[in-house]
């Protein structure tokens, strides 16, 4: 029975007895944890987009024909890419937080065009067995985790080289049913209000890391697996009474390490096993989609502003210049991030195996610009908050007997504002720029999908320097062939400029 | 006879007899004139690029069914938009400056749909009309030079209140068969390559101002008109002997001073006479299809990317981290402003007319950009080029009997790198950062479409704060209608989020 | 007798019966409790470098010819106030917060000065009163917390023209021995950690405000005073066991809202009472001590770009290029706050008093950097970090018998540190970006001693624009009167050049 | 005869037959070529601010006994080096250009201390020779040239790895009388304005160079010096009729090659020769007092700022508030560069000759702030010029007898001021932002006393990781020892903090 809301899906979360450690302890019941419950919330999200707004948050498969949630759907064009994009937008508006499945889409659609290529060169069976397991998870309606981030140990060495092979996820056994993975992978955001794990390698293998080289689905209650729950700035006042010191009460990200402890994977989820030099295929259409992906953070950032312009309303100063240039400017960064996603999704091109995928370069810039602008909106919006966002007392002080009063008397700002509305406010800011989805806001945008060198090497691979340096001497009138290296003679590594500049078309016909 | 391609286009401007100033002298043949080559050399390579890349540089006119001219072609769909970007951008790159063709194409898209809605209101021709002069100049194949900016005189006063009259061009004398107008146009680009000139009002205007509500299409050639040349830093190079100290000198951009005297435009060819609450429809439409024109301006980068990564090789640092990180900062910057064009355009939407407007907010965030990054840009190249580039003599130095010799000894490189070559990456520098073009890639890209404030202006209308805060409050949990606006009874300035979110189709089937 | 050292100012605090609410209860001894404890040992700090680095940490006084606290010794030259920043950068480095002492200094040190004034004007005899307090205080070695932002209710309304009067402080009720004030202070750094309060103006104010305009000196212990303590992000992981999730444990920041009611001021203690005029004087001097003290900060910075190296180093990765390239942009940004802090001290002149003040403009300058530079030095600290300082689990995972051998195994890095270590550093650097301390790192920075807008303000207020524009003039030839302000009838506002260009001295033998 | 003011330096200049090229021509008498003069009165500025302005411009010998001018005189005290500052800030407002005479100041200084520590090493006679030197210019009162960048050539080779010997000033010949030189320098500021030259290595040399280790003083009419000038941006508009098109017609920099060919320096005037390892010594205090010396650059931004504000009130906008925050704006990192220079020259310290020399790592910051300030003031003020600066006609328009009127009526900005101010001002402004002048704002600024890169590789050897990492591993409670560093084996190579914290005093007692 397929999921059909937010409350279907919460309550699909019950009594799978996962191993969940949170403050040294098993977690009895994590969907009743307070602590993880707004986590969770968020994901439903998700799925309440779906039924409220379906021309964005749904897609048709051209799998099963039926409309499916967009999270599970396999981009057939570019306006499917674009589409992503504005139900990233809209999810951040809603939650103020990650809603953590941009991941298990992407990986979906990355492994859709990367399994078709192994297959294609080894004849194997990865797409037709991926088709099936898309087939199923659509008509059932789940959430997919996609698990990448090894924990690396020393980073100096290739995973077949460290001391500890448990370094990066591995098969440690075989038999005729499948293989056994260990290993342990960091930074999972949302696994635990998964339903599936894509396990997938990390980067670039060598041909002696075949053992690393392992793609496959893996139910989250699996057998052998454990869950360490992250801490996240001020995580526990979801733990205290009341409402008001969280920010964001409803709304939390979830990232968790997960440790897996011979864990068996069937051969019909199997999607990759030994193809090494597919895995940074696989990596690099991963991470092409996944930096576009961080759209997101600009329905954060629409609420950051909109929270700016509240307590700016409430203090009194909403007329003042200073303030209105300061939205101004946190609003035209904030563009500024949301149009380099929408132009990747838009310079999409169909893969060999028929699905999209964005371009890179832009990819690459609008998520460079997600490791600047958020941090300079949150700067911003703190200038507008004031000092009070860290100077005001705990609810509890604003319930007090005693302080209530007094709180209520001395905190007021302009007439006709309440106290705790005022307060509402603040928290909120604080919770976006300090607080636990300052977490998602400020430091995911930072790290996740690769850290800023990460995109600087990306958009190095891609810029095309001998190109540009023809363009130049060319105006420069120095001769062709003069000093210069031959260009004729170098393949760029990128054909970005061949995709501007329309010859795009014949590519994929060769291709 | 059509103009066929951009030799073409020179003989065409030949012989016209215009009245064109400069250095306080009448020019005798523009065409001849070493001053003023380069930029009509830049308005070729625009006719060029419609054969060389017809994908790119030419389009199938719905009004006469052939192929036409890019820049004469009335957008059909969003993928035109973007392909406009795209020309722009390649044209930038074999230029290096500004083609200056680009105002005409959005002067004509702007009032295509502009003169439809005027019409629809008071049952006029000037749409029909319109689309008589589009195909006559299609056919023919000219260029048309949009004239919008009015020198303003008192800034603090509307057109009908300023002291002397003629600070906008107004309306002095009507008889049967069309009309007279006075006044002058400012920081017209490229108008004397032009062959026509429309006329257009600069800003919004009231029912006094109606004399000054006209637009209508003039001969560049027509009587009454005196054309006075702008200056250019390090102009006079391009007379001066040998090609070297120019940097680039084949291209550059042109700005004149034009002035109106009595010049008449017969009936025919008005387009709005009068209809003074047009104005602004017709001004916004024109900013918004030209703020996101200003893509231009990454060709120019990729042209100025491509002389920092050659100079560094032919100083034999091409390797260092620092240099090569510069080169990924200047084109993350680059295709940061690329972004914005294309997301702009990729957002355009069906207007009553039938043609196609890109998306207002993300055209002004485009520009916005651009008033930024190419001066951080062309600092980093001046970082990368070194001291020289300011401090080498001249060609004739490097040409002089004694002084060569020692230039060609000291001013040596790397081995293998002959010094004029050095020289000639040195001074394209020089020229797109302190010279003739860095008029285009710096203060143009300051003050063109709009000062940066302009910019700003804009995206205060379309921020929406209201919906913003209302996503703020919602999870702060403050109960709607609580000390707030009542947002439902807000129209919001803006339909940005409309659009983004799916709603315009609706929208449009109301229009 | 004298307070002589950080242990003893500790137990000097005890037993003090102050009414501190936290939580909403009252706090039986602020001395004991985990979350408070902290930011008594950073004031702790104050007193121990004044025995361990007398030359920065103490100086002479003039009033009692010993050795004193530095943080209670007026100064007397340039080379003092210097001696002040350095003393401050030091602090920082130790405690990684704010130290909660420099408000004090600076409030002495106005006060000097402007009691003078008063005196001379009214022949009052304030300061003679506080020259016996500050020998008191220095004798006795107490903290001085100086109480100046008040609750301010509408900010478009004067202090007596709000519909309650009590969002100032003010005088209710007077008798021969003194008066009663009631009000609120907000955000009062270190008041629970002070031995006494002096109450100030915190703004210009008129004629009719006389009863607002009060200062006067208040034992902390007083009768009518209640405390509420501010919450600040991830406060409560100080009552967690354990010390590694706080990421600081021993030093913290502290601010609290005051509320006076009918608080008592004996004659003998008052230093202005409806001397109107010179609020805006004694708020002036204030904050011009007060922005320049922000070189505070340049201390934590010291801090923040070590854990970034230290983690560097343990990540392996500190020889990589763009690491190294990060620290020396922080250490830049860090040495340019200082610089202007240092500047700003050394080009201070003897107030008609005797004592120094610093320079205003680049004091504002000093402050206005700060409000910028913390934030992307944070955010460089938290690119280097990586994403484990936000994802990773809780002490009592890393202590726990499940949990922490397998944290131990996989979350290791680099050969030879320890899993712990490397968990130490990165919860420095949550607690200085994200955590407690960033409340001080961050948020303080921007809004302390005066939002960003304010020295703004301050800033136009002494940029003498008629001095500049007439250079421009002289140098492109316009003739002086020329449509231009008559310079030589303009005062002013400014004589920050006057300084500069060595007039000082002249100015004071007249002054 | 001792030269007495600006007059009588310019008449000094006349009939010394150097042999300088422009446009590949010999110039008769450069003190009367349009295009150098302008730098000559530039140099002249700083005889005529000696008598002007005493108490900056000149100081009291403790040579001679009698005042000399500042740029002749030996630092004795912080004191002097703020006072440096305060004169080039002043100059640089009086010029609003390179006014070419720092070098030879911190040439001087520079050597002062280093021959004295040659001497002490050596036992050889450099610092005698060098203060005799020094008497006779300070009596002559002359200008002094301090040559230094070599050419170069293949930039990975030592001076004597090169294929050609000469890409570095060398030693060809000796006799008992002297030494013979050859070479190039390349950027030389003011060369031929100046009186003498002081040659010097450009770098850390080894032993293999030991006749690359030559430092001597050379008439600027030497026989076998050949001087190349350089362009500059519209260099040649001082060439044209009129004053009104150069923006600043009386004063600009000068840069141009030197070449040596067998050039004479006599044995007393040799102050360094062969004592290789003695050559980064004099490299690293000449670009320490030199990368401070950039402050000068804050005296240009005042006129740039003045100028700016003169246009805003022109055009009627300077109350829009987004034009008061440009100027706040521009100022407040304006003076963020003059804080680091007077905090540099603040904490300077004795040398062993007894001569003062600024903090170096704030001098790297001074100058690091240097290279990127002036182009973001130059952007805001070309924000504010507006578009006409690159559109307006020539001066040969303004006056042309047809052009003319039609200029004045239609240029015409704000009621009562002139077109033709209006049009000076603008100039002014292209003239230090794309013109002449921006030579010495922006590229210079990048370039001169190191790019970029030399600062941050400066700062970087001085940020004092070790202390810093101490620092953060003490508030992380990590123990000593633990898999850190021994920072007390470790010699940081920098005592900046030492300086700081007030152990100067003792090191210079050991010193």
């Amino acid at each position: 029975m397929p999921i059909k809301n937010g409350s279907e899906y919460i309550e699909s979360l019950r009594n799978r007895n996962l191993q969940v450690y949170l403050f040294g302890e098993l977690v009895k019941e994590p969907v009743d944890h307070p602590m993880i419950r707004p986590s969770i919330n968020a994901v439903a999200a998700t799925y309440d987009i779906a039924i409220e707004d379906p021309e964005i948050g749904s897609a048709k498969s051209t799998l099963t024909g039926t409309q499916v949630n967009r999270f599970l759907h396999i981009a057939q064009s570019s306006e499917d890419l674009v589409n992503q994009n504005k139900m990233q937008r809209k999810l951040g508006q809603k939650t103020g937080t990650c809603f953590q499945r941009c991941v298990g889409m992407d990986a979906l659609n990355s492994l859709y065009s990367t399994t078709f290529e192994i297959d294609k060169k080894y004849n194997t069976q990865y797409h037709t067995r991926l088709l099936e397991f898309i087939k199923k998870i659509q008509y059932e309606n789940l959430v997919i985790g996609g698990t990448m981030t090894d924990v690396k140990g020393d980073r100096s060495l290739s995973p077949s080289q460290q001391e500890d092979p448990d370094m990066f996820v591995h098969i440690v056994r075989r038999d005729e049913k499948g293989v056994y993975i260990r290993g342990a992978k960091a930074h999972q955001t949302g696994c635990i209000n998964s339903h599936w794990l894509i396990v997938m390698p990390t980067m670039r293998l060598r041909p002696e890391d075949k053992d690393y080289a392992i793609v496959g689905a893996i139910p989250v209650d699996a057998k052998g697996i454990t869950y360490i729950y992250g801490r996240q700035s001020c995580d526990t006042r979801s733990m205290e009474d009341g409402d008001l010191d969280t920010g964001n009460s409803q709304f939390s990200g979830q990232e968790a390490l997960i440790i897996f402890d011979n864990v068996f994977i069937p051969n019909d989820l199997i999607f990759m096993d030994g193809e090494v030099e597919f895995a940074s295929m696989l990596v690099e259409r991963f991470t092409c989609y996944h930096r576009r992906s961080y759209v997101c953070k600009t329905g954060l950032g629409d609420v950051l502003i909109g929270a700016a312009a509240a307590i700016a309303e409430y203090n009194g100063v909403s007329n003042a210049s200073h303030i209105k240039d300061k939205l101004i400017e946190m609003t035209h960064l904030n563009e500024t991030i949301f149009a380099a996603g929408i132009a990747s999704s838009h310079q999409a091109y169909k893969t060999p195996s028929g699905n999209f995928i964005n371009d890179d370069m832009l990819a690459n810039v609008c998520k460079h610009n997600v490791t600047r602008f958020p941090y300079e909106i949150g700067r911003l919006a703190q200038d507008i908050a004031g000092g009070l966002m860290v100077t005001m007392p705990s609810e509890k002080d604003f319930r007090g007997a005693v302080t209530g009063p007094l709180l209520d008397k001395y905190l007021k700002g302009r007439k006709g504002v309440s106290t705790e509305d005022r307060v509402r406010i603040l928290r909120l800011i604080e919770n976006m720029t300090l607080g636990r989805n300052a977490v998602g806001y400020l430091t995911e945008s930072m790290h996740g999908a690769g850290s800023p060198q990460a995109q600087r090497i990306q958009i190095a691979r891609q810029m095309q320097l001998e190109y540009k340096k023809k363009l130049a001497r060319r105006l420069a009138r120095i001769p062709e062939g003069e000093n210069t290296t031959d260009s004729t003679l170098i393949a760029e590594s990128s054909d970005y400029f061949d995709r501007i500049f329309g010859l795009k078309k014949e590519k994929q016909n060769n291709a």
